[in-house]
């Protein structure tokens, strides 16, 4: 047993790490976003110099003697609160995971997936599948050897899972992409035969400098904090949260698509108030931000879609838009506009997938990685499997692998196991949107009234009670299971889109 | 004497010292950098917390004991190149000046600037020089207290001038404001009688999108590398370099004030590019960057006034003023525009002086500082010997201190010394310009056709080769000496002065 001097100067010992960690990590975010929103190209050299030395030592901190020591009085103190009992878990997992892989493995795979990025974008320019297909190959391979390392004897994709959204393996998403299988792919192929919605009333150009204001008052009515937010526009959209006082936002701009731009900020926006929503005593601390990568899409698309997408929230949609294009609304209904939001038709782009189709994309893309990392396919035989696995889902013929197999970034850094979370997020959310309207139908604020509001300070108070002020401190399950009053369920999310999309295309 | 053995693993701790002091300096920086450009209120308490923590371990590195072995076995090794010699030596002073200040009177000196700050905010805000007085008394002392310590025995102002500015101290500066003195304060008063110059052609509204693209315009077409270069808007304008390859200018723009922000953009440009234009080879070492304050500012005050407020550029500008601003430019003409570009007028502040009247107001601020080190004054006593001087010298009263001397932000920070570095660079500026003009001359492209033409490259060659390339290599009073084939000689500036404004304002 510690003595409590000895548990007090590991705690100080601690907390003065997590502040060491934590001011490495707000330069890691700040040279970040600069390199998105902002650095000229011949800044990358330099930018990768100081990247890669700051990194190194924001990692020494966490995998060296003083945070080891510190934590192995702690893992055994008594009397420590419940803040300090999450954060001695937190971190000594965050060590572990980190601490697994040596340092020859580390610096393999840091090449392998900068020489597998650099293919990748040529693959894809050119169209050329042959070009990447090696490196899928040994991408699987060492990603596959990783996970032995971080959890030895278990199977490597079940760790892989786990790494992306603790508490999840291929049992829970079989069973989670079953249910989509058996009730979604019938949806589109129902919602394809019947008569198609138009998107006509949003046609047209809507000029950069209106749009801009558009973004900034959808992201502040969404209840995005302005005295904490840096936005910017950016190619690719993202948000970051360095504390829960300072978030950032990159969302895009497009002339000819004024929703795609309505829908990225409201989508980040959801991440943003996560970050921001977390307990401000968890600042400077390994409890600090979102609890998972599923837990942060279900925020995000909590905001897109239930708030963004909903019929009752369209005409608050419509006045914002009206706002900056008075011409251009004028004679545009809210049912209208609710409908055009809410188009739905096979893609072969997943970052241009509607609402409903959405969840299919990823469910290619978890079957491929499963049967990748099982060895029933190697890279050569994924384009074939992609476009049959489109083809019996989604309904369509991939034409070229541009926009088949190679569209994505995401295995070219190595990143397997990340896509499922992306469609698990819809799904928390869904099943979030089910428990909040029956509290606030027992508070007397009925969800639909509060979106008809648009005064979504309702909405927010119940997201930060039950998701966002636990930070990391929760597991994504205990989140889910604590605000829902059940586990999770993706019953919630087959039957939401069931609903709507039956109801938006007449469907018997 | 030292092995080579020794040299060669002295040379690998020096140099993995100065990448990761880079990789720290980019950090704060970058931080930086967003704080005077995007951050939000709120960000403010953890920006600090990160930037004291990064801050504290830049400066570990400076004064750890690794770095001190490393530069005993180089200090005295054979066989070191050129730019290894230069690097031993600077790292040596930048460890020298920063270890002789022991942490106690370090953080007495951090606490007293933070609450001097504070005070002088609210004390200029509500035009209350008590306000601020104590502070002023306190922070002389410590400055002095801190001069003792880096070198012990010599006059406390000539330490601070030295800091400044290495090479130089109260002797060099006396000799400097005394030709100031009997040259332009006649200059100036001899203006004040003489027929005024009109700025009409220039006043008006000039909108901010249209002053944004002529931001960008003026940068590159000084020659400021698009692909290097991150541009902003801010309320302060500033530069700073990251590396050869990187730099940021944060600029300004007023509606009501189009030539402010045409001098703004190119007087950072000319900072932007002295950064730039550093060898390569000196990236990631303590060499890359400026030289000193002075050197510094003759680039930006080069570029300000040398070729933007020339007779011969003036076409140029014009032209760069009416593809944005047509109509409102179309009947004025380059000499009007040159002519408006120069007006002088004495005023009460600083930064909002021409550049006749600008060194005047710097030679207050050195009077100032000398009578307050050498204990002539004290606080309560400067506003009375600011009015006096800004009689004396300018010829106008001082309604208040919020316009006198409560109006820069330099003392409550500590910055002593620090004021007559922007005069110098403006002598500077003048013998870089005659010696440039002669080595132009010779080789068949006289300066004025260079400006004439609006391709500024011969120019920037010659400042490349003679000032930039060298970085923190070369002392200023060296790079002055090598580039001009003579010591610094004040009379180049004020002869410049002097024909101009005498020119300008037909003057005997």
């Amino acid at each position: 047993m510690s003595t409590d001097l000895q548990v007090a100067s590991a705690l100080d010992a601690l907390n003065d790490i997590e502040k060491r960690r934590y001011a490495l990590y707000y330069a890691l975010a700040s040279i970040g976003w600069l390199a998105e929103t902002a650095d000229p190209p011949k800044a990358t050299p330099g930018r990768g110099e100081a990247l890669a030395e700051l990194d190194a030592r924001y990692n020494e901190l966490l995998t060296g003697p003083e945070l080891g020591a510190a934590l192995d009085v702690l893992r055994d103190a008594d009397g420590l609160t419940w803040q300090q009992r999450a954060q001695v878990r937190v971190a000594s997992r965050d060590r572990a995971e980190q601490s697994a892989i040596p340092p020859e493995l580390a610096a393999r795979w840091c090449k392998l997936t900068n020489e597998a990025t650099a293919a990748w974008l040529e693959a894809k320019a050119n169209n050329r599948w042959e070009a990447f297909e090696p490196y899928l190959d040994r991408l699987v391979a060492l990603a596959k050897e990783r996970c032995e390392r971080i959890d030895p004897g278990r199977d490597p994709y079940d760790v892989a899972l786990d790494q992306n959204e603790h508490g999840t393996d291929r049992a829970f998403y079989d069973a989670f992409f079953a249910e989509l299988r058996e009730t979604v792919v019938p949806l589109v192929h129902a919602v394809e035969r019947a008569p198609q919605i138009s998107a006509d009333c949003v046609r047209g150009t809507f000029d950069r400098a209106g749009q801009w204001e558009l973004t900034r008052d959808l992201a502040f009515s969404e209840g995005v904090d302005p005295e904490k937010l840096v936005l910017a526009e950016t190619e690719h959209p993202f948000s970051e949260g360095i504390d829960s006082d300072h978030v950032f936002i990159a969302t895009h701009i497009y002339p000819d698509d004024v929703l795609s731009g309505v829908f990225s900020v409201l989508h980040e926006g959801g991440h943003a108030m996560y970050e921001a929503g977390v307990d401000p005593a968890f600042n400077y601390t390994c409890l600090r931000g979102g609890t998972s990568m599923g837990v942060h899409e279900s925020q995000s698309r909590f905001f897109e879609n239930m708030v963004g997408r909903s019929r009752a929230y369209a005409p608050r949609l419509l006045a914002a838009m009206a706002t900056h294009f008075p011409d251009q609304m004028r004679d545009v209904t809210a049912h209208e506009l609710y409908k055009a939001c809410n188009r739905s038709q096979p893609s072969l782009v997943r970052t241009e997938a509607d609402e409903l189709t959405y969840p299919l994309h990823i469910m290619v893309r978890y079957e491929v990685e499963q049967a990748l990392f099982a060895g029933e396919v190697t890279a050569a035989g994924v384009p074939a499997l992609w476009a049959e696995k489109y083809r019996q889902y989604l309904g369509i013929e991939v034409p070229d692998d541009r926009r088949g197999a190679l569209q994505d970034v995401h295995w070219s850094q190595g990143m397997f196991g990340y896509f499922p979370t992306y469609a698990l997020g819809s799904a928390y959310a869904a099943q979030f949107a089910h428990a909040m309207a029956q509290d606030l139908a027992a508070a007397g604020t009925p969800f639909h009234d509060v979106l008809a509001s648009g005064d979504l300070a309702p909405v927010r108070a119940w997201l930060e009670r039950n998701v966002w002020q636990w930070g990391r401190a929760k597991e994504p399950a205990q989140i889910v299971a604590d605000a829902c009053g059940e586990p999770f369920d993706p019953g919630h999310y087959t039957r939401y889109l069931t609903d709507k999309f039956s109801a938006l295309y007449h469907l018997g």
